[in-house]
């Protein structure tokens, strides 16, 4: 079986893991950072294109199987990432179309019973302390805070006079929870038929991380562009609550989504300082905050007496519906 | 010898460990977190239960060792864990009244002659910063920062119109020491008569970890509640001296406290910028800190060439003075 | 071969790391910290001094090969460096000069056509927000903030009146950049011709990293002392050019510095919120941030299947060195 991925991301904990397991691994990676990934010896094909318009053809022809992840969809674009061919993607391919879109991504946690931010419609409608986001996973590019509609309309206009924005239907409203943030990280196993903490993390944000250093500057607004992954666990007694969630969530994306949700995801949370776990996003495959942990989590310990990142894990599923017939199961 | 805790705070960790050290384990838990525990294949006994006051009970039933934590004592009062049986406890069962009492506590470090802040008996005597805390192991909750007497009482008043706390005395009124805040995990063996640095961590603190992000804001007090924890490093020539007040704090407790200190403890600290180590707690038992090294930790690794948790420690100390004979001595 | 470091700053990662190799350690330290070194069995020799001045005479006959870190150069001099035995330093010996100066610094780095902040010749020049920094890896001390001419004044004023400076011709003032802190670690590999990342870190700074509680604090001015390090993986796709500008850097140390860059080196970054990566310093041998990674890093574990520590990593290259006769390479 050889599985291929775009070389971006969590590329290179994914192949890492795969060869781990045995399996044979390829890249499709621009150019430019061809030289880059022929370092690894992980690594068994180093596939490059000078159109992103190629990638799509190299990732049909390079692996029986694709590892997807958040770059994947951002670089080649939603519509060409259709055209993957059929039961090659390890994961719920089906889910990259409720990603596209952040309100039906709420409302799919709302279906989980999952507690989520209230939401606002429109600028009018905000009467409390928001943060506003843009569609797509752009590493948080162009978020930001504001106090009450008047700051909301001004942070929009701003947008759109800088061509981030068309209109500001596209923006998301979503009430600012006040508390910390956290990023749980999870494995659907079809073949154990299990749901499995895999990790956490706290998002690296640039330039917020830094402001803070400063306290209030005139004249620098916070920015929220994730640049990297600091590790974190969480007090013991907000796990059984956060694992419901997780196993909820799986249920939902079976019947909701379909046919069923595969392998990893995450689920962005804020916890409060009444505990309470408030969940603002999902992402429906793998996040980078594991690749914090390619000799495995102090999660991923708890399951496995072996070094278990998410890129093997994502091997190891391969390999068991493989030796049981199964593989249609995790492919879609 | 079967192994007994509370499913909660760091069970995970010390059950793993434990199984490592191929202990028989058991976690008492209340029942809705039941079908969590169970999913573990380290834990040998999952035992439930419906009325917290059928913890002792099960405790005491459940093991020939209890390992405590800090949920423990809490969800169970210290009442009744005077209650558990006698030499089942591994660690300093004496410690748990000192635990109890913060002024008692900063006075056992004191007679460490390890650094402590100010303290102050009234709001009247205070003329300087200071954080206010409540009594017991509460992560944090309702903890206030005061600059001077009248913002103390300002907050003690609110303190108690919302239940938290019925009289001032309650309270342990420190100066607070400007500096960064970093937890220093140890561990006493009795059996290899030495103290180990086990690791180090940031506590993360809802909300005030997050509050950074927006500045000032408005209406929105920092709350102290730890949700979690970050791992980190000391710079090395802090540790000559911490390790100082680690083996003066183990001979202040076998002396004043008795019958000796075993296992796990933690100095909780502020590092100032003039690299003082200023300790403004202790924990007598194990931390949740710890969960971050279920694989070890850049110091249990200097140690010892196998992975070694906290919990695994616990599991080898026990291991080892079943050997020679010497069970009673980790045991109060 | 004896190997021999100074006891400080990542003195014990390197000693165990070197031990995991099979070579001789030896430590050499100051009389009171002599207990706390003897503790640890990876450590063959004890060596201390009453007096500073002993330091270099003990560090010349105890060890054949001597790994030079950040406290050395500090606790020893630069002048005094120089009579560490020929061809008994693993590094490059002649970068210690360059690293005494901190413009010079930066011209290295402007000539491996790494991104640099803007520099002022005078307090004069200045025109926006600007920090200002002392000679000599001083972990931070001294260093401010300010924003524009005046402030730089006052602080270089202020500097010279508690006698941290004599002359502000000593400070370095650079552009302020805003973003995230992200210090990227290295090993050059001599005998493999290639350059490994091998992890990352961000430092933890008192008082800054303690006072963002506070917002801001009247009185209180921020510090920059690093008494610690906390690990982060960077996002997958600033990499490559981070490796890039590692590879560049060795090619420069080669030509400009000689006779070449021999072991782990550290870029010193900020990330801004454009992904631009910007080099405000670089340390020319260990960095303390690697002792977060005891056990490996996330990045070591991509290069080697076995836990790899920059500590072990230096004592294999030596290995590797005298394996192929080649040590004369790899020693200055």
């Amino acid at each position: 079986m050889r599985v291929a991925t775009l070389g971006s991301h969590s590329s290179l904990q994914i192949l890492h893991g795969l060869k781990m397991e045995g399996l044979e691994t390829a890249v499709i990676t621009e150019k430019s950072r061809e030289s880059f990934y022929r370092q690894f010896g992980f690594i068994d094909h180093v596939l490059s294109y000078q159109e992103p318009d190629q990638a799509v053809d190299l990732l049909n022809s390079a692996g029986d199987v694709i590892v997807p992840h958040g770059s994947l969809i951002e670089h080649i674009g939603l519509a060409k990432a259709s055209k993957l061919k059929d039961k090659s993607i390890f994961g719920t391919r089906n889910l990259f179309q409720w990603e596209s879109n952040q309100k039906r991504k709420m409302n799919l946690l709302r279906s989980a019973k999952i507690k989520v931010p209230k939401e606002f419609e429109s600028p009018d409608d905000v009467d409390r302390r928001v943060i506003v986001k843009l569609p797509g996973a752009k590493g948080g590019k162009g978020y930001f805070l504001a106090e009450g509609k008047e700051e909301v309309r001004k942070g929009l206009e701003r947008l759109r006079s800088i061509g981030l924005i068309k209109d500001e239907k596209e923006v998301l409203i979503q009430e600012y929870i006040v508390g910390v943030p956290m990023y749980f990280q999870f494995f659907r196993s079809v073949i154990r038929n299990r749901v499995e903490i895999t990790g956490m993390d706290i998002r690296y944000e640039s330039n917020v991380d830094g402001l803070r250093r400063l306290g209030k500057v005139d004249g620098v607004n916070p920015t929220f562009v994730v640049v990297g992954n600091i590790p974190v666990v969480a007090r013991e007694s907000l796990l059984p609550e956060i694992m419901n969630y997780a196993e909820s969530f799986t249920t939902v994306v079976d019947q909701i989504v379909g046919p069923r949700m595969i392998g990893p995801f995450c689920l962005e949370t804020v916890v409060t300082d009444e505990m309470e776990i408030v969940s603002f996003e999902f992402s429906g495959r793998i996040v980078a905050g594991t690749n914090l942990y390619v000799y495995g989590s102090p999660y991923s310990w708890l399951y496995w007496n072996e070094p278990m990142s998410v890129g093997r894990r994502i091997g190891r599923e391969l390999k068991e519906a493989q030796e049981r017939g199964k593989l249609q199961e995790v492919l879609t």
